[in-house]
This record gives structure tokens, sequence and C-alpha cells, in this order.
């Protein structure tokens, strides 16, 4: 018989990194995008810390410390206590955010401190991606995001992006849509969903090492 | 505890496409590459079953049967009696071969056979590629193969790509490597691994159903 | 003084590839656009030829004759008669067809087709993008087709796509939109315009041969 | 006949962004790439600018000014004084860095300042590549590098992208190249053979404006 119901000792935790180009406080539909995602984790008891990122001096680089001035140290802590990481990136030029290729970049650490078993310190960790723009590019974000994490040890659940564009060059806001379609919400619920499941099944059950 | 040596009642099965541009039976690096993938597998006690897609008549389209003369509907077959499909692929151009887009977008149909509980009849199965080139554009292939096989309902487990590229320029190739560079066969065996493990996991406990 | 009206002795001439998964004769989204391409290029006295390669046996390979029942070599002449070739693709799993890719694909040949002043057979010739789809992916398509033209020997003026895709999940059709919005409209003439621009200059002044 | 050797009243000029990771001072693969490409832009008597991104305060955001502290207007200048523009990009996780990420996003202004001929104020320039890394993903870096120029209204010659990696998980770097492989070193010069050639007929007959 399937077991759907896995008990755990712990709550799970989920880090989401708001990668606006945006200032804090300004109206940010990725920031939108993320409280309905911190929403749908909440339903699982999953609490969610968000970071927008670009209020933070993360430095160019890819040690895990770039010295004098780097607030990466403190959020790398928060990425080594979470159990999933959702990136939330706008679309620019149909691409992912620069702020959200540096802290992709900045976990390029994790390949060189895997340690003699031969597993980086994201290994058990699910990765997924929150991606919203005025039109076109969210599968090729998730494209990008996708690769990046799992070259860097985290793992990836089914429909593991939560989206929404507009229609060719259109100028929508996913913080202007009330309500969010249903179709969309359906997804940013599906991709949580199978995310806990995943976080859960790898907690109990971690990657082998290296025999 | 953690246990790492989880149970089964039965042996689980890889699926291998060689999504080679050559004729069955020509030198081919993908296939090199598939049948070191292969052994990896069968290290773990896994069989794996490799198809050269393009000695198969896989008609275009996005359904899961196209008509009179299509063999995608029997390997769609093979693809659901595996719990682990690899998409092996050349790199031509930097990209992934126009016989691995053909395997990936007859697979698009499972987005509308989802049934009453959302989940598509790949939900459960693992993803992964082995990639070989001349050179350059290996982590790209995966992009590309990562976002599709997630969109159509795989899981990936981390370090989901065996690859190989030469020098930039070069004109090197896997099957001409004796013996296989360390670092690259490592690889391979970590992907399989890590597979393997995500696998059985995903056998013991589907995904939820939308509630 | 700037002059935009080069005078030439002959006409140009646009080569379109249909790459779309149906059957000649089914509803193309992608032939409504590249209809709306003729048009537009015809406004410029340039007369486009338009091939649905799903219609065609090209094999795969990257030579540019594969043999027995190889289609290629036809349609190879017809690109080497153009002095514009459009990539029409449709969009699936927010990717380029296969069509698409199998068309690019045999290209590749031109990179061993230098002769001894490294210009490929198709240097002076001007690349486009015409892609189509319910929902998202059209910047990215055209990313791939830009790169693999370029890397091809094909030049790239401004703006190179013509595009239209709806809002997430969608399933709007170009096909059913009557009529276009300006907008996409807008973009396709431009799109025609400087390409014809382009074209006319290359023709005048060919890339010089390595000295 | 045709004529190779254009004439024009003033020198055309080049502008390259250095967009590695490093501090100003560092040992830099994509530094010495982009000295490699100064040398053969200065055998066409075109005078190459080199910024390093890193070492200026360029504000997240897609204005062309994001206020105080932001130095990406004076940068803009010098865009705006060059005809020919080369991204020059380290590969980080087989993707463009975040700085060259960030100068990219820094021209999306360039869409919504064209004027009512709308024509960006880039049109007419010419763009290029040039791509560095141990390993494995100079073509995608070109096709996102690419894609955005394009989009941004820049012009792109055959072959656009000077870039040199070595074979997979190595650990090598252009820098440390004496000499550089002869094809590499070819391919830079007919990079900058063919950007020169299309610079030149651009300034000398820019894109027509919409009718």
């Amino acid at each position: 018989m399937t077991d759907h119901s896995l008990a755990f000792p712990s709550t799970l935790r989920a880090l989401a990194f708001n990668c606006s180009l945006k200032a804090v406080g300004k109206p940010s539909s990725t920031g939108a995008m993320l409280r309905d995602v911190a929403a749908a984790f909440a339903a699982h008891g999953v609490e969610t810390e968000t970071v927008h990122a670009a209020a933070h001096n993360i430095l160019p680089g890819t040690r895990s410390d770039e010295g004098p001035g780097d607030d990466w140290p403190a959020l790398r802590a928060k990425v080594m206590a979470a159990d999933i990481v959702v990136i939330g990136s706008p679309i620019w030029i149909g691409q992912p955010s620069s702020v959200a290729k540096r802290v992709l970049e900045r976990m390029d650490a994790f390949i060189a401190e895997t340690g003699k078993d031969r597993r980086m310190p994201s290994y058990g960790k699910v990765g997924a991606a929150a991606v919203v723009g005025n039109e076109d590019g969210a599968h090729h974000v998730g494209a990008e995001v996708y690769q990046a994490l799992n070259d860097l040890g985290f793992s990836l659940a089914p429909n593991a992006m939560a989206y929404w564009v507009g229609e060719a060059r259109g100028s929508g806001e996913y913080r202007d849509l009330h309500p969010v379609p249903s179709s969309t919400d359906d997804a940013t619920r599906m991709m949580v969903r199978n995310a806990v499941h995943l976080a859960k099944l790898l907690r109990q059950a971690p990657y082998p090492p290296k025999p």
C-alpha cells in the first residue's frame, strides 16, 4: 500500500530568493508570485522565508565567501538550513535576471565542497523556480534555473516551476491579476505539492555517498 | 538512522534513447556513452534497454499515436514500463539533436493525459541525460532536456547528466577514449547512483494526487 | 547623405521553412505567420518561397547529401539560391520543433564547405525566425535559431524574429487572430524591412575572404 | 566588381565589456581573450576600449539611468559612441556571467527609446561575443548574448563569437595558452573581420525608418 502521508520529526523549511531588479518596497510581480508560493507551502505546514536578493550585497565571485562586505555567507547559511530553495526571477529579454544569475553563481562553490563522499552540501535539497514577466520567456528561465540547480546538487520534482506571462508584447503584470487565473494557481499548488513530497522523501533517505 | 539500502519487490528498469543522427551499426559516441551508462546501471541491478531512435519511424506530432506507420506507440509502451528514462544525445551546433527533440515532443502528449488526479503518466519516473560531442554544448543540451523532461512529469536527481566534450574546435570522439577520463567516469556513476536512489524512493512513495 | 534606396540588378529572394509538425494542408499557425511574412516581403518586391519541411524526407545527418531518398540536396539548392532564409517554427515544450532542428542540422555541413577563403557558402545570406505558439517560448526559440544560423554563416539584422504567443497556459492560435495585433504586425514588418536592407548591402559588398 | 575596401571618413570604434566576476587586476581569461580581440581589431585600424564591468556600480534595473550612484549612464554613452559592442563573458555553470546579464539588462531601455521612426538607438551597431571557460558552455553563452543583442537592436555578422573552452571537467585557462591554438586564433580574427565589414556597411547605409 502506498503511503502519501510521511511523518517527520520536524517541519520542512523553504527559502525563496526574490531576484527582482527592483528595490525592496517597490511593487514587484515576482514578489506577488512568491507570496502565492509561500501561501501554498503554508498549506502543507512548510514555512517560507523570502529574501529580496537585490537588497543584499552579494559580491561577484564563485566562492562561498568573497571577503569583506560580502552578504552571501549569511544567505548561504539560510540555504543550508532550507529543505527547498525557490529561485524567483522576473524575465528580462527572455532570460533570467542578473540577480538570479548572481545567486546561482554563488552556489557554484558547492561543486568544490563535496568532501570525501562526493556529495555537495546541497544534496537532499529540492530546487524550484517561480517566474513572471509581461510576456514570453518562462520556460527558458526555467531551463536555465533547472540546469544550474541540478548541476549544483539540487533535486527537481515534476513541474518545478510556478509561472505566469502575458500575451506577446503585452504589458500585464502578475501582481495586477485579481484573481490569478485558476490554471496558473493550480500549477503553483502542484509545484509546491510535488516539491514538499520530494523534500520529505529525501530527508528520510539521503542520496548515497560514493562507494 | 538513515537507511540507504531500500528494498523493493521487483527490479528497476531503465530505458535509454540513443538519439544519434547515425544509422544503427555505424560507430556512435552516443552509443558508447550509453553502453557505459548501462554498465553503471547494471552495477545497481538495474537492467537498461537502449533504443536507437533514428531506426524507428517516429512521426512528427504531439499525440501519443499519430496513426498508420507511427512507431511511437510501441516506444511509448517502453517508456511506460521504465522507472528511469535517459535521453542520449549528440551535440550538433551546440544543441540537442533533432532526433532527441522528436522523442521529447512525442511525450508532450503526457500533458493532456493526466486524468482527474492531475498526475501525468510519467509521474514517479526519473529522467536523465547522456550527452557527447566533439566540443562544447553539453550543459545546454542538459538544460533543454531537463526542462523538457521536467515539464513532462519526470523527476531529476542531482547531477542528472553523464557527458563528455573535447576542447574548443576539437574533433575527438568519446568512443575513442581508452580509457574514459576518471572524472567523466565518476560523473556517469554518480548520475546513475542518484537516479536509482530517486527511482526507488518514488516507486515506494508516489507523488500525491491533486486533493 | 544617407541613401536608403539601394539599387540592384536583380530582385532578392526569400526562402521560408515551415517547420510545423503538422501535415501539409492541416491548419497551421506557423503557416499563417509565414503568409504574413511573405506578404511583408512582397511589399519590398522580394519573392518568398515557402517549403513545408515535414512534407520532405530530410534524412538525419550533417552532410549535404545523406544518400538515396534524401530530399535535402534539392532543398539545399533552394537555400543556395536565396538571399534571406527564414526558419518558421512552432513552439513545443518551450523549444524549437524537431523539424526546425533537422533543417538547421543539415546546414551544419556548411562549416566544412568553406574552401580556401574560409567563407561558408551561406556567407552573405541573411537569416531570420518566425515563431508562434499557444504560450511562451518565442524568445528562446529565437535564441536557438539565431545561434545556429550565425554559427552556420548567416547574418542577422536587428529584431530578426516575427513572433506571437498567448498568455501562460493559453490555447489561442495565431491563425485565429483576426486581425493580428498591430504590435505583432509592426514587428513582422520591421523584421522584414531590416532583413531586406541587410541582404541588399551584403549582396553589394560580400564579407572579405581570409587574407 | 565587388569592392571589399570601403572607405570611410572616420575610423570605427569598438567597445568591449569584460564581464568577468573577478576584480580588476586579477588574472582573467576573459581579459586575455579581449586583448586578443582588441589586437585583431587594431589590425583593421579599429580602436577598442575595454571596460571592466564589475569595477563599475551598474545598478540593477532596466532604465538608462537608475539614479544616484549609477555608473551605467557613463557606460551607456560609450555604447552610443561605439560602432561595435563586444560582450566578453566567462562561463559559469554553462551560462553567461551575472555581470554580462547586468550589462545586457541595462540596454533593455533601448526598446522604449525608439522615437517616431521605431529604430532603437543601437540600430546600425554591430554586436559580438567573446567567451571563455574551463570547459563547455560557449555556444550557449553565444546564444543568450546573440538573442539579447539582437532584441536590443544590434546586427550580427556571421561567426560573431570568439571563444575557447577546454575538455569536459578540465581546469585549463585561456590566459595560460601559449600560443593560443591556431583554430581559435583564426576564429577570433574572422569574428573581427566580419564585424568590421558589417559595421562599415551599416554606417554607410543605416536601416530605414518605419515608413
